[in-house]
């Protein structure tokens, strides 16, 4: 049984929404109607930045708006993509003259309402270019014609280092360019050791024997192709960057940016775990970890596990990424 | 059932604090000998402050630990407090030369491993003061013989502030003056909804039925005085700031700091439906939230909780708490 800190459900998104703001008065501001936050200074003469999502995935995206990173985002209800009309509105207002960066999820809803968004801001004369965010290697089916892989936590790094790109006056093309790069360099892998729970349900999404672990986890409680057995922190973790290094064929004296990312009820001691185990297991192979993220950054619920996301550095990307940010969830 | 990502429980401390250096290389050192984490780049000429307590609760304390905060954060098991041997090799790492602010969460171990610690430090001729944090005001016993009340998140607030003076030059007296003042004006109020889980075990440490919550819970899972029902989240968090209000005489006009405190698998739209009723309920007083935190900054495990803790804001702290702070959990 799993309850939760809520009033309504059904208002549990524009409540939250509302509290966030409330805590960071001077940082951001909330459009209740349109439910997009966006930073209470506005940026003046760069590529304005947008993304949204269902919610349930915070800090994501709206913990991610301020100097550094993104203009607005855009809250959907609970897992659910934010209307067309939702999107267009954050777009305009992310919009200072010099076109707008829409980072998106690979989920239908998510891509097709801000496609749909984009067209018709067009018409407003603002340009934008979507930055497809498709990191979750699990969901990696190959050549069919499906919705190819899902986007999860590497769209903070994609976020991120838009936000420095557009920070520093490239145009919209160059900032759209910069977060293709790193959509395409990035991977991820998920596991659960439980589901979360949507809020007002008593029960989570799915249970799991004690001796199984679902591996391959999607963020909105997707089920994983298979099973594996519960195990140590090391070898769990061992399991999901195999796969990571194989895809992105890294090889000894690679620098990566690694997110060890807690997906909602890992507390900080596992995720330390897992940092310490991520390390361990990159130096068997001579790869370092130039810079990392450990935390819960894009959470699901009350998910217990964790994802870890492996992105090869170079310079310019490095210089992105260390370049100041100041939002509620990333600051440096 | 929950399950953890832990190897042997028995090496979760030693090895979640290399997973904390290895995630900040450029911050922290690790002595693994007496399981203290301290800044990698050594204060100079400053009160050195150290604190420490068992874990569970991280961020606290070693989260804390960079310029603006903590020099050392010294790690006792789960829920146990670190040794005095360990208090004393951590004192002595923090000290500069102008003494050591000793901030010590008020429990029994704690309590008497650092004073062991101080006294024995004088013996090197390092002074020491001890700072008190007991803010839970669950565990206000009034006139009695007992431990007295917990210390819990208000430590957050007392290790910022007496970081901010500590870097302004303030001498030992006036440091550990300062955050004697801090932990005088501070009070929390905690509950949970589920207990959090011993790594290793399978089972929570306490059960609760549907209809109840745990108020005024502790940081170690103890339980509290009473159970109350459960309800929406508006008047749950009333409940929590009620007797805080009557218990620190807050009149109309003040400003206070605010910490909304996950104690582990709280979610952040949990926790900002949280800052949103405290907000709410705090301004039909006419008292306004100066400045707040809101996110798992002392947890138990994981969990599921919240705990709110006030302190009526002057200048001078107001001053102490915005300047600038870089650690691990902590940065502006």
């Amino acid at each position: 049984m799993r309850r939760s800190i809520v009033n309504d459900p059904d208002d549990l998104v524009a409540e939250a929404l509302e509290g966030l703001v409330l805590s960071h008065p001077t940082m951001l501001e909330l459009d209740a109607e349109h439910r997009y936050i966006s930073r209470k200074q506005k940026a003046r003469d760069k590529v304005g930045l947008v993304s949204g999502g269902g919610s349930g995935h915070e800090p994501l995206h709206s913990g991610f708006v301020g100097t550094g990173m993104l203009d607005v985002a855009v809250s959907g209800a609970v897992f659910a993509s934010p209307t067309a009309l939702q999107v267009l509105a954050g777009t305009k207002a992310a919009d200072a003259g010099r076109g707008v960066v829409q980072i998106v999820k690979n989920y239908t809803g998510d891509v097709l309402n801000f496609r749909i968004a984009g067209e018709i801001s067009g018409d407003d004369a603002i340009d934008t270019e979507i930055v497809l965010v498709d990191d979750d290697l699990a969901s990696d089916t190959g050549e069919d014609d499906g919705p190819g892989r899902r986007g999860t936590a590497a769209t903070v790094i994609v976020e991120k280092i838009c936000g420095a790109a557009a920070e520093n006056g490239m145009d919209l093309q160059q900032v759209a360019a910069v977060g293709r790069t790193v959509a395409q360099r990035s991977r991820t892998m998920s596991l659960a050791l439980a589901a979360g729970t949507h809020p007002g349900d008593d029960e989570p999404q799915f249970t799991l024997d004690a001796d199984e672990v679902e591996f391959g986890v999607g963020i909105h409680g997707e089920r994983a192709q298979r099973r594996i057995p519960f195990t140590g922190a090391d070898e769990l973790i061992e399991q999901l960057v195999d796969p990571l290094l194989e895809e992105l064929e890294l090889g000894r004296g690679t620098e990566v940016l690694a997110i060890v990312n807690g997906l909602g009820s890992a507390y900080p001691l596992e995720l330390s775990l897992a940092a310490r185990a991520l390390h361990r297991r990159l130096d068997t192979d001579g790869i370092t970890v130039g810079r990392s993220l450990v935390g819960s950054y894009v959470t699901s619920l009350d998910m217990h596990g964790v994802s870890i996301t492996l992105m090869p550095l170079e310079d310019e990307l490095r210089e992105l990424w260390d370049a100041p940010v100041r939002t509620p969830a990333l600051t440096w």
